[in-house]
């Protein structure tokens, strides 16, 4: 039977959205360590770098003086050494925590004289290998800069450090009636700087837009050290060539950002989140035009997984479905300035939704512990999936009447071999998060996915890395996105702005040959 | 009395929006020829390029076959080498007008192997002497790249060559009930390439943001005649740095842009607007910030114009004021998707600013008729303003509150010596037009107004160029605005994408010396 009703009393029992996430890249944490990029890929060079010595160790204690600024001990190192999904690890034997811009100037002043590969890393959430080092790259952490400088309560622009964590710099913003324009799973760990190196994408990017549009300006250290100041925070700045632009989603690799401004959307003072069910891949888009035409400028959100998802969320998280079972599931968000018009607005859109069928069962939550409730089926599929094993990660941006076919694909492609291929992803922006688990990683597995995915994505025109970036993992696939004269005049102004190649090396464009 | 009424008859009476400005066009054209800029400042050197020849000429006419591609006729000549302010007149001896990406290629190659300096046109609407030569440089212009190449449907992607017209591609997109995320008062005649190429503003980004969020893809020409394709129609594509980013903005000074992918947003179900009357500023201020909380996601506009603004449009084009007179007017625009929800968001809202005497008059026209009446009291300004003879120019951003004291200051400074100062813009972005009008050029009065303007918006950590660029006769006082670290990598990057310097030269950034 067909009904739209009040969350159910299961859901308000599932977790809070964000405390989860940090909780369980705890328990990961104590896992074994895993094996060593190097020895996993043995055919990379380590590149031309000079070798961190006791002489540099004694020279970053000067520079950062103060406790638990340099670290060095083994055990400390591992967790900086290693990704979050326990895909990739480093050899760093020293970390670095900076609390200034000067301070990151200074250092990399030193490292790019010394001939010293640095690797800077926020929170190390990244999900391509960017953020650790491949060999033995210095480490830049953010952690310690993490100050809130300044937020505009006329125009919502806030100034921040680099190193201020997601989660933080939202709820500061809600005491103030603004909010970030960006959310995403790993909010409560990841850093603004990291969100900005990748140019993150996220939930709340068919809102509010990219990165691009929503910064005003950066602050960032070359890797010469010297200090580029675009920290400009102004709505409209059209002096020269907007500089930011090139490090946002550029991976670390031109600069490391030390600050940044950002244009904060107002609080919307009503949010409802209605979860859905379907029978089809087609119905999951004709529901997405519907929802564009019916809730215009206060849709949020548009989300889907598949029911190979649901199982996840079912068998290894043991969280509940908070509907019946369907192949397909959508999860809508509607947030507004006026509660009673949204509500109006939501109800007669899911009422239409019942009637043509499109949707066939679903509940909405509208009070803020229900909505994070039903918000975490969906945000903690990351975690959900790592409980199989190893995870193969592919997240791509596919036209939308293709988006699903490569899911079916791969599975017929891969057939009992994995453990499970899922599929789930912001419909709203063309974004696929195509996952395929194992028990563990095998090389043979790896070489029937890749570059099988590529060529599929290519095929049909769609780009092989949406909101991830290309970090380690899929730097050598940049031509099934990029034509030869895009990468070109890429390296070309990576040699310009990092003539000794020190910023996070052997990733994201291929080294100019 | 306080009264919001239905706009009155003789509002009704005003003409259309963008016919006004495409007449006012050609009226211009019929004036006599401005200094040429060589004259009016004599300290410019010509940069080390070639002169154009006769063999020049026949090759130019062999890259673009038929007629009317090679133009070489005095009078024809005169349209393309004056700015539409009639403040700039170069002398070109050629204009080029390429219909293909390999046509705009094979110039630029050519040019580049002769070392002939280029000027790329678009609609020729630039208010700082970009788009018109300083010397004798080849113009190549993009009239003839009109054509749409197609519109998803679903995602609302458009993708066209650059010399579309904005207003052509707005009504396109209409029939298909999408709408085009920017809008100016130049739409009637600029190019979508020159918008881009400029970073264009306008009245809508308060709400779709900066065209660095909305535009997906562009290709490009570089200099060498090498095409960029970064023609990504993908709403996310994180694959390399984001090449798109750096001529957004650049002022054909890295590139010429031929073809862009453009996300346009669901065209609005209704549109209101409320043109209001106010005491002082601060009210405007007051009023921008409720209208923030109040009318949320569904404000599409904040413009402000002063008295002296409104005199400009009574006096000289002979338009009415459709409310009582103020110091200070208000224009407030709301589109979204439910026609009820959003009338009953503005009554309650404007209840609130007359019971709390914010605003003290006011009248709302709803069908469009009545609306583009009202927007053309704003849109009108600049060609207004134009009828004094002699107009400098100003388009800065400030903290909103130093926002009107420049205009008064400016006021104070001049004295009787011109014959207006006003101030009008986008409170919403923190964009000011300040335009001072003189019945001719004068030297005298120019250097009384620069570098005064620019020091106090430097002082007041504005932006000397918010929306209009720096074109040829801002470039010098870049430094108000930005650094010399910043500065120094734009030029590093200029000489690395067009090592000749033949892209638009004299123009954006200072050479590097």
């Amino acid at each position: 039977m067909n009904s739209i009703m009040p969350l159910l009393s299961q859901s308000a029992r599932l977790p809070l959205r964000f405390s989860c996430r940090i909780r369980h890249f705890h328990i990961q944490q104590k896992k074994l360590a895993v094996e060593l990029t190097r020895i996993r890929y043995p055919n990379l060079k380590r590149g031309p770098y000079a070798n961190v010595c006791d002489a540099d160790i004694s020279n970053f204690e000067k520079l950062l003086p103060g406790h638990g600024r340099v670290i060095t001990d083994v055990n400390e190192l591992d967790g900086f050494n290693t990704d979050w999904l326990k895909t990739c690890r480093g050899s760093s034997q020293v970390v670095l925590r900076p609390k200034t811009t000067e301070e990151v100037s200074a250092l990399l002043c030193y490292c790019n004289d010394r001939r010293l590969a640095v690797v800077p890393q926020g929170g190390n959430t990244g999900l391509v290998g960017g953020s650790v080092p491949v060999f033995d790259e210095v480490i830049i952490s953010t952690q310690l800069m993490n100050n809130i400088i300044s937020l505009d309560e006329v125009s919502g622009i806030l100034v921040c450090q680099a190193g201020c964590i997601l989660a933080n710099l939202d709820s500061y913003l809600k005491d103030h009636k603004f909010t970030m324009p960006l959310d995403l799973g790993a909010k409560g760990s990841c850093h603004i700087g990291g969100n900005l190196a990748t140019n993150a994408g996220g939930v709340r990017l068919l809102r509010y837009g990219s990165l691009h549009g929503t910064i005003l300006g950066l602050e960032v250290v070359q890797a010469s050290g010297v200090v580029v100041d675009c920290l400009s925070s102004l709505r409209k700045d059209n002096t020269g060539y907007d500089l930011k632009q090139l490090f946002i989603g550029s991976e670390g690799t031109l600069g490391i950002i030390t600050k940044a401004a950002i244009l904060c959307p107002q609080k919307p003072n009503a949010v409802n989140v209605a979860f859905l069910g379907c029978d089809s891949f087609n119905r999951v888009l004709d529901v997405f035009q519907k929802s564009k035409h019916m809730l215009g400028e206060i849709l949020s959100a548009f989300e889907f997984m598949d029911a190979a998802s649901m199982d996840v969320i079912q068998k290894n998280l043991k969280m509940h479905n908070p509907i019946a079972d369907f192949p397909f599931y959508i999860l809508i968000e509607t947030s507004g300035s006026n509660g009673n018009h949204d509500e109006e607005k939501l109800n007669k859109f899911l009422e239409t939704m019942l009637s043509t069928q499109l949707v066939n069962d679903g509940t909405v939550a509208t009070d803020m512990s229900k909505i994070e409730a039903v918000w975490s089926v969906r945000e903690r599929m990351a975690e959900g999936l790592m409980h199989d094993g190893y995870c193969y990660k592919y997240d791509v941006s596919l036209p939308l009447l293709k988006f699903y076919s490569l899911v079916e694909d791969m599975r017929r492609h891969l057939g009992s071999r994995v453990t499970r291929v899922v599929g789930y992803g912001h419909v709203g922006d063309g974004n696929l998060h195509l996952n395929i688990t194992t028990p563990a990683y095998s090389h043979e597995i790896m070489d029937l996915i890749e570059p099988y995915i590529y060529d599929w994505v290519a095929r049909h025109h769609g780009s092989i890395s949406a909101e991830h970036g290309l970090g380690f993992k899929k730097k050598q696939f940049i031509y099934h996105s990029k034509t030869k004269s895009a990468v070109k005049l890429m390296q070309a102004i990576k040699k310009l702005m990092d003539p000794n190649g020190i910023l996070n090396p052997y990733k994201t464009i291929p080294d100019a040959s």
